[in-house]
């Protein structure tokens, strides 16, 4: 028998994109095996599904429950180690919780839950029980988003003292402008989507993103969202100002109406020796600027790189990384700690992270609602 | 004796930056011949600079005033028409308005005066006398702006629902950073450089560049500014949140701490059925983007552009144009205004686009100091 | 039991790159199942290295030979139906002829074999049995390649006229020019390495990308190619002018050379009606261009885009693809052809374009050995 | 009066394209003075063109051989010292030849001449008179090329190894692919525009700055021109290879066929320790690449820059130049020069470069003549 981890999965059956990404992140290493799961509501569709992707009928489960207490009956060299939560949004607290409570390492889609007070409920389950917890802000794992990471740890910029954050999208276009699509879709249905649309789904990524490089967090946020329409409940674009301090201040700029922009997440950090660039749909590419010597760029697989960064890259530099490699890399991180390997710090966007970016969701919702006034984070 | 405009320019000796800007921009188009001034306030320093530039010594002046006076002695078909004010930012206010009282065309450097006041009261006089009034915002004059402002003004992009401007420098970085520095230089001492530093030399542009392109008036403003140390009195960083409307809004950001960055003015604009991004420091590619069609890359000099853009293009497309061209085309929009040729709208920035701008400056600082709330423009 | 491919592997254990990219590329549509192969020369390592990836001991074999064997007798839809050959080049030769005689479908890596008469060979048998041959020319399973190959098709750019590949690398600086590494490595010895490194490596890869594209045959070619020292057999650097017709021409540029490059392929095609230009180090940018419009940039993953270039996109715009899409793809184009589902031309590689592909290095070589002289091809 | 060089012109009058980029280049530095000259044939039109760009009717000439004999019978301090010549190519010769002889300074658009042998036989005569002569290649006037020129001079890149030129034009498309046009303009007429159309007009550019910026002699080409049809006389697009020596080879590439593309100069020069990249449509950036580095990216204006390349930026780094900045900045080298100031060594592209470029232009020419052979240049 293999010494992969063994891995479940709930949800990602049929044509879900989100199933391909967590399938392929998860081969790319060579340190999981797919065993188990319940991959769809549908007991025939979810039988169909596992067998197509090679998944053994014996470990097919009608529901998560059911899934649980079966694989706890086996011997624990058998049973499944870590599961995969790839679930429509408020599924992903009653499913953690009940995998946390049997021991169960999680790797969980974002948003982690739909309200703040779930995450925190998870996390007090989390140190009790001491299992790996993973939440997928997928851009964390590009290999020049951890050498930058990297570099503002080792001081490379200084002491950072201004942040520009940007996540543009364009897609919500044709829905928002359509008084009946508006009125219908799940996204902007706030019993569906929770309380934020824009914020709740992107803003959240730029501000996981800002922290997870920085290492800081964030003190206070004050935000000014666009819902477009008045029959509109939900955030459909947003700028949240943020401070670190009185003297180290930023932005965090969000949209889903920015029309004809794909996934355009960026990131500007300046410190006072030095500032980075970079652009998610671009992302093999780090500048970096300093105040008197030329441009660089930085790009993944080159010996000039920390440890952190190459570790995760497989092929010679020049060949492109792309979104899976990043999910990869996440992955890998996971895998490495439950495998009990040396790991590197931040070498997945942890539990704690995920609670965090709720509280940030519902503090920018707040902060807007109540005509833009500073609020502590 | 030629038909060109008879051009007086006040300050822009020596080695002066500003000084070569303008003297090229106004040969550029064959259609000013500069022909007296008064170009340093030390009087040998005036005579061999003029003689540098090949300035008649009659016609040099020791001081504005007198260049005025003397100049309405001679006959009208001699006298100096249009002057170009380049000297400190304080010496605006009095020598524009002297010289419209006098019935002179003025080109102004920004900003425009030290106060919204000022600005007021030379509106008040240009109506009177009718002359024209430039106010020399440059990064207006690229071609391919005003291409941008066209088809925004023929609805290409339908109405307009986010707007986010960029102006971020890092060259204060050495200033700042170094306490005997940044409490000497004149830049940032309230009683030399007025109220605002950041806000005041680049977020006006900035806001400008946003209301010239989009023929639209910001509503209301709310702003975090940062003055990186408790000893520095002026604003060096800033975020502005902007409203058209309760549904059009956006941002504008500013810095002088972005380290690295050297003048990376950006526009991103986009409205309901397409969208624009544009970045001066690469002023020659006009971003236009939709919402199911590929990205377009619109470059100056090329017959798919409109006549207001291709008028002021000098050679063949693929020959970069720079800051110079930028500004050689603001003289020329003025230029065929006072010879009474056909002019677009917009070929140049005026006087009532000068006072709106600071305007700007001084409510961005006054909602900052009352503690960051919505003040309206 | 599932129904997928049954896969076998020969090569690519160990730290392999090779190896990993194309395990990854199996996974990626879940339409392969990696169930055998040998991995590995020492018997023990490829034991372990089987157990690692999660392969049954059962079906791990010391040899090549002994895989065909073995796999023969066991019955059809248990054995292996198709196999990756990832061994060094010269061992491509002999497996995939007996794989391709006992029937295996074969994925085999480029350089197809050492010689233009192996490769005939191959072609020859694999004729007479009708099993798929793959030959991974990775970077054209893009999907914008197969976008930019469907609109060429389809007449957008017109009749090809001029056309500029180059492949320029820097690698092997720290060994041509240190006199002990270049008479040593096995990479510049022509015992181990074939005839040709430059033109061997990566501008074969340049120019069947060429004709995957344009769809048309390299007519002629002459070359000039460099050995940067005398005593260096084989080519490090080389350009090659190349005639489809009299006046249907271009140029293939290769390099290892080019300092500081890492895997700089290019594309640039110009066809009387338009163009097309594209780089392997940001391969999801296709950049079209035309006599009078503004240049287009085509993107992944977009509703514009072929069927052809749609099919193997996995998320939506914005995702940035990368080396193992690439892969992914033309694994899945060979895994279509297997289950008979429908099937684009050119969605992998084939023999006959692995064939072509050794004469290509062949009459380079020829032509500059022969002093610069056109060769038909 | 004034002491800046007084400047005669010849030609580029009218709607001249040219004639306005020498006219803001030699205003751009304010050491110049327009005071005379012939720039049209017709004598009314010339008057009236001179009247409107300032110049003094006294000195409008109604021939070239005229003003030079006027010019002869003035006082020497108050004669035309340099004289730019922008006429139609083959009166290029004759009035150089006449100017030099006289002892005129000359500033002489390209090419040169329409023949090698009447190139020699200007610089024969400049010989003996000893004044300074300008061949506008006006590429190579830009600060970030000087940059180049000086660190490669500096050994910043070590021993040239490889060199990539490409020259890439879409115009001639609508002209080439009508058979009435191109059976009928003067561009492809062998008896007005010479013995190449591409060579002559881009590729010696691609040529001049590749000897511009190494300090090194091609030694040998081999061309292939392409004619696209067999009724048009002039090549309108090669490629032709070369050698510096056995070991230090490249390619020169240069299209009008090149469709979509508007003036694509690019640069590409590698070294054994380095290599650098350069776009002529983006010209304020220069890519410095090594074996172990990230790639440096390099801009105008900025301190760590050569003082040849400082020299002549007027403006903070992030004000972007353009094609005037180029061309001003060789007007600049040769005022240097006439004035006796201290200047640098490749201020401005020499007669004796001229020369070369001719000759560049017959052996490329003679080389596809002759079936792609070496020629020696």
């Amino acid at each position: 028998m293999s010494n992969k981890i063994r891995l479940g999965i709930l949800g990602g059956g049929g044509d879900s994109l989100i199933g391909v990404l967590h399938r392929v992140a998860a081969n790319m290493f060579d340190k999981y095996q797919i065993i188990g799961g319940c991959f769809n509501p549908d007991p025939k569709q979810n039988k169909d599904f596992a067998d197509q992707i090679g998944v053994n009928a014996s470990r097919v489960y009608d529901t998560f429950e059911i899934m649980i207490s079966e694989e706890m009956n086996l011997p624990e060299n058998q049973r499944i180690q870590a599961v995969s939560v790839l679930t429509p949004n408020f599924l992903h607290y009653p499913m953690a919780k009940k995998l946390l409570e049997n021991g169960f390492h999680v790797i969980c889609e974002k948003p982690l839950t739909t309200s703040h007070e779930e995450a925190l409920d998870l996390q007090k389950i989390q140190k009790e029980k001491g299992t790996s917890f993973a939440v997928t802000y997928t851009y964390t794992g590009y290999p020049i988003i951890r050498q930058m990471k990297d570099m503002i740890k080792n001081g490379v910029i200084g002491n950072i003292q201004k942040v520009d954050m940007q996540y543009y999208q364009g897609w919500i276009n044709p829905i928002i402008h359509d008084k009946s699509q508006r009125n219908s879709v799940w996204r902007l249905d706030p019993k569906k989507a929770g309380i934020s649309s824009c914020i709740g789904d992107i803003g959240t990524h730029a501000y996981h993103m800002l922290e997870y490089l920085t290492d800081m967090k964030v003190d206070k946020v004050l935000s000014d969202l666009n819902h477009l329409y008045s029959d509109n409940e939900l955030d459909i674009d947003g700028t949240v100002l943020i401070r670190f301090s009185d003297y180290s201040k930023g932005v965090i700029r969000a949209s889903q109406i920015a029309t004809g922009e794909e996934n355009n997440l960026t990131v500007a950090i300046y410190g006072d020796k030095g500032g980075f660039r970079w652009e998610q749909e671009n992302p093999n590419y780090l500048y970096y600027l300093t105040n008197d010597k030329p441009l660089q760029v930085l790009k993944p697989g080159n010996p000039y790189l920390s440890e952190f960064s190459l570790q995760d890259t497989k092929l010679p530099a020049g060949h492109p990384e792309g979104i899976f490699d990043s999910m990869g890399n996440i992955y890998n991180g996971v895998a490495r700690e439950i495998n009990g390997e040396d790991n590197f710090k931040g070498s997945y966007p942890t539990l704690d992270e995920g609670v965090r970016g709720m509280k940030f969701i519902e503090k920018v919702v707040e902060s807007n609602a109540k005509g833009n006034i500073w609020l502590s984070l």
